[in-house]
């Protein structure tokens, strides 16, 4: 069997088959899987990429049953039953999981890539970080005020969890790192705005939760900009319409982008070759037991998946695009091919939803902790150490987490941050 | 003042002039201060590269008579005492110190550079990461067992320090990281060769030590291949000059430039502008006290300098282009600006040759250590143990020793390397 992608659900589901009499293919566009919860730390340079990413061939290095291969996808035929590889090879599969993920959406504005990047992978990370370093680089030379301004001015798109710990820790950065170490400009002094189309931050927290994460974020000297929406985008800046009153236009030279997921090109290439439907995000709309319609040989989970969560008694409810529910479609999926296997019949995905929680920087933190008693909602410092934990925790299965937990301990004694390194030299000259 | 270039010799001299009652400003066209003699565990995956590399901004923070710019100097006017930089701006000096360092030279064949990349930059250790680690990949995927065997050829041109340290730790990588977790491979079987154009390894070591160290990358499984002279390299291997006989063909698909080096192109530019000659690797001949001849206020140190040292009652020596030496020049320079804002004389300069080190792989290296009282030569573990504390200890200034000593601890125990991560997509796809 093939399974694509080595995320967060495709790690999870090849791991579910350890034991299983199958032999299992793995193919991934890169080397490593990415601890995506923490990739804003790896943009804002507060880990170095190694911390967060392992090789996809060193964690299956004891699972025998499991090849690594590193290739990109260009289409699957259902068919024929192959996976098709850019370079040419194909991969017969009898079962197939397709678990290629997430990218980001401008809604149709693709043209907006080049001047606010988004934050889906390692190389997408360094790049923020190059733009938020060199930043505060040009504005050091830089002499006119308003240009310099524009150089001090860091807008993030969107007020989801990334959007918020973006701009949380960029705040961070601007009045707790740099200072100190410019001579023509005050770092503490740069602007941080958030910008946010819908009502409130955190949409998928309680709004009291969503309160106190704007309050936290307003504490640390972001400006919020709820029901705002961006209508432009360029080199120099941004055009953002109010919910009231007539837009208005930004200046700023760092503009990171938070705001749409779309699904991998994979889903509606494989809705179209199977009749499947793929909704406006590009996911395919999976059966309740996560294989397509007629087609039960495949799978498709995470973030690529438009799946439900069925829990007799209650109407089916949406699965959010989150890494557990992302994991807990990986053991489905591979469960119910094993019962596919053992000629039993398959059964529903039900998604265990354990809560949300969202950092907002340094000893802030939003917690909503669903457990078996009772809904606990709390943020704060408190909220924070939870947070942290939380994360170190699910970073098992990488050798290096004593080294981030040391990055984060130095880091919050000094408000240093670690990784403050780019590649390349320096804006205004071509890269090399 | 102007210092331009912050490696080892920039840093140093401006650090010597912290308790100065002089304005300097520090232009380097990265980000950073790298710590280069560890540059080759970056591309070898032993660390990532915020360990071995620092902000320059950082370094300066608390030194408030220096002023830090990122940028890349376009050229010297020595007449109108200026630095020119490469996006328009100019930089007014009294004293100014080159220190602009050294890159990689093919001896005139620069088209040898796609093929055969060099290690001077975090970009370059990144390249050549990307391209080990994707030759192992491209192997497990390749049927053809010639072509798989020419990507299980690594080659290392150039047995110097660099040299001797690359080969020595593909060797570890392919005989003790990588074995289990390929599926159609066996990693330990790659060929790991060492050419070397003069007669033996570490030239600039003894004799005995250099016999020693060819033993140990022996002992590794690395084809050490000394008088061997390579006389062309394209993209799927490269020719070799046997010391007798006739030339063969060595079919590879990774190769790894150690071999020359060539001052940075500011050098012949600032030797033409100011009269000095420029040496054939382009590196500009200073005067005892480290100035420019008829130019007292121009300095050039480090890679960058044809320097001699000067010891009463002895012939003035070349001093080699290692970190001491650029260290030293770096304090003499420092000095020598102090002695002339005094009306003092300035001193020729004097290079103090601590020894040489060269550690080969897990614990082999080769010491020859100069004391006082007498020379010390010493390889083997001993030697590894000593030359990884010299090494820890010349990380001063950076933060993360700890984590960098955890880094090498773990990777020690398991022969596991923790930076296994690359950006970009396969090989055979374009990268994004």
């Amino acid at each position: 069997m093939v399974i694509i992608g080595c995320g967060f659900g495709g790690l999870e589901a090849a791991r579910a088959l350890e034991r299983a009499d199958v032999d299992i293919t793995v193919v991934d566009r890169t080397n490593h899987h990415l601890f995506q919860p923490l990739l804003y730390q790896v943009a804002t340079a507060g880990l170095s990429a190694p911390a967060i990413a392992a090789p996809v061939r060193h964690l299956f290095r004891r699972q025998a049953n499991v090849t690594t291969l590193l290739g990109e996808v260009a289409d699957i035929d259902p068919a024929a039953r192959t996976v098709r590889l850019a370079d040419g090879g194909t991969l017969p599969y009898d079962h197939l999981i397709v678990a290629a993920g997430a990218t980001h959406s401008y809604f149709g504005r693709d043209d907006w890539a080049r001047f606010a990047p988004g934050l889906k992978t390692l190389a997408d990370a360094f790049e923020i970080r190059r733009r938020v370093l060199f930043a505060f680089e040009a504005a050091e030379k830089e002499e006119d005020p308003a240009a310099r301004a524009a150089w001090l001015t860091f807008v993030v798109i969107g007020a989801g969890p990334t959007g918020v710990e973006m701009a949380g820790t960029l705040a961070e950065i601007a009045r707790h790192t740099l200072p100190g170490e410019f001579r023509h400009i005050d770092p503490a002094g740069a602007r941080i705005l958030l910008l946010e189309g819908s009502p409130r931050v955190l949409q998928a927290m309680p709004e009291a939760l969503s309160a106190s994460a704007q309050k936290q974020l307003e504490r640390l000297g972001v400006e919020v900009r709820t029901a705002s929406r961006v209508t432009a985008i360029d080199e120099a800046g941004l055009e953002v319409q109010p919910p009231e009153g007539a837009a208005y236009r930004l200046p700023s030279r760092c503009v990171v982008w938070a705001a749409g997921v779309a699904a991998s090109p994979l889903g509606r290439q494989l809705a179209a070759a199977t009749g499947a439907t793929a909704d406006r995000a590009g996911r395919v709309q999976v059966e309740p037991d996560l294989s397509l319609p007629g087609h039960p040989e495949i799978s498709v989970i995470g973030d690529l998946a438009a799946a439900r969560s069925y829990l007799a008694g209650h109407e089916p409810r949406p699965v959010p695009g989150v890494s557990p529910a992302a994991k807990q479609m990986g053991r489905t999926a591979a469960a119910n091919i094993l019962r596919r296997l053992r000629g039993e019949a398959t059964q529903p995905f039900r998604y265990r939803d354990y809560g949300n929680l969202a950092t907002i920087g340094r000893n802030s933190a939003v917690v909503d902790l669903w457990t078996p008693w009772r809904r606990i909602e709390f943020s704060g410092w408190f909220a924070w150490v939870f947070w942290l934990f939380a994360h170190i925790y699910f970073l098992i299965g990488f050798r290096n987490r004593i080294v981030v937990l040391i990055d984060w301990a130095s880091a919050y004694w000094s408000s240093q941050r670690y990784a403050r390194v780019v590649t390349g030299i320096a804006p205004g000259t071509t890269d090399n």
